[in-house]
């Protein structure tokens, strides 16, 4: 997945879905949430919510989808997620059961991963 | 659900679940965290980070999974559950395809939500 923004302790990466998608990662490897320096904590927090503010004013999604899980990849990574009515899965999760064929016809993602760059 | 714990800005309910799965509400209804004052998202991700140290110590599972979507009900809830490899879900979230009749054995949940709520 191609890296959108990085410093020395996190990084944001670009999933590739019909829906806006982004991940954060944490630059070290770390299990769980409370095994994160504080200050990291603080920051992924601060993404989270810069994140969603930018994908609510651009894509007026019907919901922001947040989590943190790692049973795949035990390492901690959150996911942040715009959801539409008629995308494949809502209301389910995006890894639930596929409800319809989604046929989204959303602006840009290009553009709105580099103008939130720029803010961050 | 029952309410475990509550004050004048959350309540936790305790979800009836193979595993150990709390859920922390907003006493004021709230549909995105980012609507949430500061003071009270501060408050949440606290809570987050006492529960999973918590459960992490009580019950050492697999991995701690965190999420808050909401698109059934447009309010902002954060879930923190415990997993394990045995449960009927694992590696998948809960919401996730069924992977076996889980069968797990655990400490008391109740006497872990008594403990939690002596220390918050």
């Amino acid at each position: 997945m191609p890296i959108i923004h990085e410093n020395k302790i996190l990084r944001i990466e670009a999933e590739k879905s019909e829906i806006p998608w982004l991940i954060i990662f944490t630059q070290k490897p770390y299990k769980e949430m409370s095994h994160v320096p504080l200050e990291v904590r603080q920051e992924i927090y601060a993404l989270l919510d810069k994140i969603e503010r930018e994908m609510l004013a651009y894509y007026k999604p019907e919901k922001i989808n947040i989590c943190s899980f790692g049973n795949y990849l035990p390492i901690v990574h959150w996911h942040i997620m715009a959801r539409f009515k008629e995308d494949s899965f809502f209301p389910e999760s995006m890894w639930g059961i596929k409800q319809r064929e989604g046929n989204l016809s959303l602006p840009s993602y290009e553009f709105f991963c580099k103008s939130l760059v720029k803010k961050l």
